[in-house]
């Protein structure tokens, strides 16, 4: 297996040696969606239970969740501050927070990843200037405070995108341009929040690192995926990713880099450009499950929500071999939800939904793992 | 893959053709163990909501289930109507039910399986009186009314034991005696409520079939499960069992059988003895999810709870294929909760708790299924 597992040295401060939580201890969610959902079900398994802190005691979470703790609005101090005291630990399922529910969240020391490192990989410009600062490459970007600043950077790069600093997800505030003359319009569209633009490189794939840290170290890194995205939004990823064995391990790499350099603890994914020279550039972390790591729920003994669990909670990381190869398909919209019935009955599938009510063009409400054993 | 599966005809009135149950839709679940427990988990990721009736809000289910109604004794009929007016479908995790909950429950027609399946399966007379009239042969055995029915019969068949009728689990209400002298301790201690009689016959094994059946007569069977007891209490289930071909169809038939003959709609399992010349006889019928098929969570993309829900509402079976050999292991009491640190850092091994906050001695507290891929 291509996968990786190392135990490194626990670098200073990374918070190891106090023993694993023990069973029934209370995982505090910051977030009711599928992600919450699924992470909740393999604490579940693990003896812990979760308690989803959120909007809406509705949300897809709450269906296989413990307990919940309504948050008013962003500045809710009394919500965050019994949330964190109720529970043993704190994790997050987005990255996407308003800035001052993460102040917030801040003042309370037990989050696993830290509230820092959650910020950071909200924010573009903080993520892309610390990837290139730990020595991870990535596409030429640069800050944006003007149109001028967008039409200078065409001029020397060619296409390029637009993208919010903070709050983009699923292809939200994103604009492309490959002329010049296009700036003053894409500047008046996005710029009334913090901008940045970054080169449009003609890439050969889409890949993504999947990895679990624990607080002493060690990293279990899930086999590289392969994700093709449709409209913005990830539509299917794929394991083994078409790449060759040197590619994989400098994709390994970067994750493995990204995850020591904020001494990270849980799991998260590094997404990445594979250029047709085998160069691989690094495009966005995600401090949390990812998408592109739904696979490994059916694929691996020890799916990435169990491994976010184990690494939060103390335990030791599971082997991420996979036994299958595995192609995950997100269900979206209404032609998700048409093609939920066909999945039930399709041989080799394992079909998760979300439990959202509404359905609507481009949310996510589930996904399909379509899985064939190795070496058959 | 010696698994099977067949799509009968409908038997007349097997309550097919009514559609599947809408995504949404409630599971009504009498009982809120770890049974019950993993049924939610299944059913959420269908799309399914698990609402609990138990006589406790903090029952192990509850850490994953959606809603709860509190039986405050086992004929709270307000509890029952307000459960069942609640819920979509009604369904079970144990047949050890008080008869007053089931003449209750029997009042609201959309239980699956029926009230009348899990009445029979709960009381060991009408189970193997049932199991004789379709031809599943038993051991020898009687309905016992006095200490010298236990007399004649140990003088006819040897040694034997002596059970509750109802109410019996894991090895609790029973009895073994080789000599008639010990007939009337024996009826002393236990003929104060309905008892049994069986032969003790001299098994190679023991062997159970996890089966779900649609409403549709569709059965999809995993492959037959070798199962050891410790002290009464289910202690390994191994697949594949180490019995021959024609033994394992003679297995299969008996509990496809069982379940055409109740018109069973769920998942149930048929525990059997292989006699040494590779007879099957039939011990017991479980209406519902049972231990012996926990191997099924990691060793099949389906699991026998994710089968339990597809069939009470109406799914599609999902394929019982395996593509894992696989030992379950239950941990049980103190020794099973000192095993659990062990067990999370085992290789090839996936530890499931149940969240029970008290271990006791023969408590079951969780199950580690140990996989590795077949053909590997």
């Amino acid at each position: 297996m291509a996968c990786l597992m190392t135990r490194a040295e626990a670098p200073a401060g990374a918070g190891g040696g106090h023993g694993p939580l023990p069973r029934g201890a209370v995982i505090g969610m910051v977030g009711g969606g599928q992600l919450g959902r699924m992470t909740s079900v393999a604490a579940a398994r693990l003896g812990y239970r979760m308690h989803v802190l959120s909007a809406d005691a509705d949300d897809p979470a709450m269906a296989v969740a413990w307990r919940h703790t309504r948050l008013a609005a962003p500045d809710d101090a009394a919500a965050v501050d019994a949330f964190a005291a109720a529970v043993d630990v704190i994790t997050f399922e987005t990255e996407n927070l308003d800035l001052r529910l993460l102040a917030l969240l801040e003042r309370h020391a037990h989050a696993r990843p830290s509230v820092a490192a959650v910020r950071l990989a909200g924010d573009r410009r903080l993520e892309k200037a610390f990837l290139n600062r730990i020595g991870v490459p990535t596409a030429p970007w640069a800050e944006v405070i003007s149109a001028e600043d967008i039409a200078r950077f065409v001029q020397a790069q060619g296409a390029a995108i637009v993208k919010t600093a903070r709050a983009g997800y699923d292809g939200k505030g994103q604009m492309r341009l490959r002329d010049a003359a296009d700036a003053g319009r894409v500047f008046d569209a996005l710029g009334g929040v913090p901008i940045i633009i970054e080169a449009m490189l003609p890439f050969a794939r889409e890949v993504s690192v999947v990895l679990a840290r624990g607080a002493d170290g060690a990293i279990a890194a899930f086999d590289v995926t392969e994700n093709v995205h449709r409209d913005g939004i990830l539509d299917t990823s794929t394991v083994p990713a078409a790449i060759d064995a040197a590619t994989a391990a400098r994709a390994t790499e970067a994750a493995t880099r990204v995850a020591h350099g904020l001494d990270y603890v849980g799991l998260m994914a590094l997404e990445m450009f594979v250029m047709p020279d085998g160069a691989v550039l690094a495009n966005e972390i995600a401090p949390r499950p990812h998408n592109s790591g739904h696979w490994t729920m059916d694929a691996c003994l020890a799916s990435q929500f169990e491994q976010h669990v184990r690494a939060i909670c103390g335990l030791p990381l599971a082997s991420p071999a996979r036994h299958a190869d595995a192609v995950m398909t997100n269900l979206i919209g209404p032609e998700g939800a048409a093609a939920w019935e066909g999945l039930l009955a399709a041989p080799g599938t394992v079909a998760h939904w979300y439990g959202k009510e509404e359905v609507r063009p481009g949310r996510k409400l589930g996904h399909a793992n379509r899985v064939q054993p190795r070496g058959g």
